[in-house]
C-alpha cells in the first residue's frame, strides 16, 4: 500500500513554482498512476491536505476520485476519534462526502468513538472498513500503549475483536500495528487471528520486510503493509522522471515483501 | 466557552433552505456575535466543517477569523494524534492557517503526537496552548480510560505535566476532563494543580455544574467549561430569534456556574 503524504518541499524541480495545492495534485496524479499495478491500495494522509486549507481539501477529493476510477480502494488515513455524533460527522465526511472506502480511527474514547465509522461502512457496504490503531509504529508509542496493564494495545485489539463483523476473509474492523515492534505485533496477531492489519513503519520508518512476519496470519497473509516516504520521494536518489523512481521503489517494496515470505 | 457544532437540520427555519455550508456560516456568525459577552472562548468542532467538504473549510477558517475579530479565544477542537511529522502538518493547518489559538489532541500515540502542536503554539507566542485528552465525558470513556494499572487518565496527565510549561497562571499544555465523572476529574485535578482544565459534559451531554466543583484548582478556578448544543440550539425551546435564545442560554450557564461556586 502507497501512502500519499505529499510535502511540496520535497517534490521534483518542475513542480516547485506553482501554488502548492496544484502541485499536491499533480505529483499525487503522477504518483497513482505510477504505482498502480504495484499497489493494492492507497493511503491519503489528511494532515497533508488540511496543511493545504480549504483548496487542499479539493486536492483530497480530487485524489480519492482518481484513486478509485484506477480500481485503486483507499484507506483515509485520519486517526479521528471523538464523541458519537461527531464520529458520525467525521464518518460521513470521510466516507460519504470524500469517498474513502476505509478509514484509520483512534480507540482513545472507546466504543462509542469508532462504532459511528463502522456503521458508516456498513451503510455503504462497498467492502471497506475501519482500522483501528492499537500499536502504532512512532517513537513514543511504547512508552504509553505498553506501559499499563493489561496493555493498551490488548484493549484496542479487544475492541477491534468487539466491534468487527466477518466480511469475507477478514473482519470489517482491523488494526494499525506498527513493523517497527515485532513482538508486539505477534501478541496483538494472537489476540486477532481473523483481523487486517494496516502496517506503517515498514521503508522510511525503519521497519523491513522480516519485521512483518510475526504480523501474518495462519495463511501468512492479512497484512497491508504501508510505504509513504520511501515511493514518493524515490526521485531524490534516481534522477529522471519521478514516476518512474517512484514505480520502481514500489515494485522493490513489493518484491522484498514477497521474498520475506508476505503473502497476499 | 461555547462551542460551534452546526448541524444544518437544527438550524432556525429561516436558514433551512440555502446551501448548507452558507446556513452554516451565517447561523454560526450570528451565534458568535450573540454569546460574545458571556463567553470566554469559542470552540469550532472540526468535524462538523468537514462534514461539509471543502467549502466547510472555507466556513471555518471565516469564523475562526471572525472569532478573534470579536476578540474571542478559539480552541479548534480537532482531537488530532499522529506520527511527528504529521502532528506538524496538522498544527500548521489548524494553529497557522486557520488561526486557532489552541487545539484539542489525542495522546494515544504518546509524546510524538503532541509536542508538534504545543512547538507550533510557542512559536506563535500568542498565548495559546494545547489540550490533551485525559478523562472524556462519553459514555464508553470509562471502559477504556479506566480499564488499565495505572488508569489511562493517569498516564496522560502526566503526559500533561511533562511536556507543559508555566505561561501566566497556568501550564501550555492543558487537560480536557469530563463533566460527567466527577471522581475522575478530582484525581486528575490532583495530578496536575497548574493545569487548565477544558470541561465538556455539563449541559445537554447531562454534567450540571456542581459536577464541575471536583475539577477547580486551588483558587477555585482553572476550568473552561464547554457548552455546546444546549447554547446553539436554545431556539428549540424559546420562540423568537435564535440568537437571543442562544444570548440567554449562554447567560444562564454562566449564572449557573457562578452561583455553582465556579470562578475566573
Amino acid at each position: 500500500m502507497v501512502g500519499l503524504d505529499p510535502v511540496p518541499a520535497r517534490f521534483p524541480e518542475h513542480l516547485r513554482g506553482m501554488p502548492e495545492a496544484r502541485a499536491a495534485l499533480e505529483f499525487c496524479l503522477g504518483i497513482l498512476e505510477a504505482v498502480e499495478p504495484h499497489a493494492a491500495a492507497v493511503k491519503p494522509q489528511a494532515a497533508f491536505f488540511e496543511r493545504l486549507g480549504p483548496e487542499g481539501m479539493e486536492v483530497y477529493a480530487a485524489l480519492i476520485s482518481a484513486a478509485r476510477d484506477l480500481g485503486l480502494p483507499v484507506i483515509a488515513d485520519v486517526k479521528r476519534g471523538d464523541i458519537g455524533p461527531v464520529a458520525a460527522a467525521y464518518a460521513e465526511a470521510h466516507l460519504r462526502h470524500y469517498g474513502a472506502s476505509s478509514v484509520t480511527v483512534n480507540p482513545y474514547m472507546g466504543a462509542d468513538a469508532v462504532l459511528p465509522f463502522l456503521e458508516e461502512t456498513r451503510r455503504l457496504d462497498a467492502g471497506g472498513g475501519v482500522f483501528v490503531l492499537v500499536a502504532t509504529s512512532n517513537p513514543s508509542s511504547g512508552a504509553f500503549q505498553g506501559a499499563t496493564d493489561p496493555p493498551l494495545h490488548d484493549l484496542a485489539a479487544r475492541l477491534v475483536a468487539d466491534l468487527g463483523q466477518r466480511d469475507g476473509d477478514y473482519l470489517d474492523a482491523g488494526a494499525v500495528v506498527g513493523a517497527t515492534r515485532p513482538s508486539v505485533g505477534r501478541r496483538v496477531r494472537g489476540l486477532l487471528p481473523d483481523a487486517l492489519f494496516l502496517c506503517p513503519g515498514y521503508g522510511a520508518q525503519g521497519g523491513g520486510a522480516g519485521e512483518i512476519l510475526p504480523l501474518l496470519d495462519a495463511r501468512g497473509a492479512g497484512v497491508l503493509v504501508n510505504s509513504s516516504r520511501a515511493v514518493l520521494y524515490a526521485h531524490e536518489s534516481a534522477p529522471g522522471d519521478y514516476r518512474r523512481a517512484s514505480r520502481e521503489a514500489a515494485l522493490g517494496a513489493k518484491e522484498d515483501l514477497l521474498a520475506a515470505g508476505v503473502g497476499y
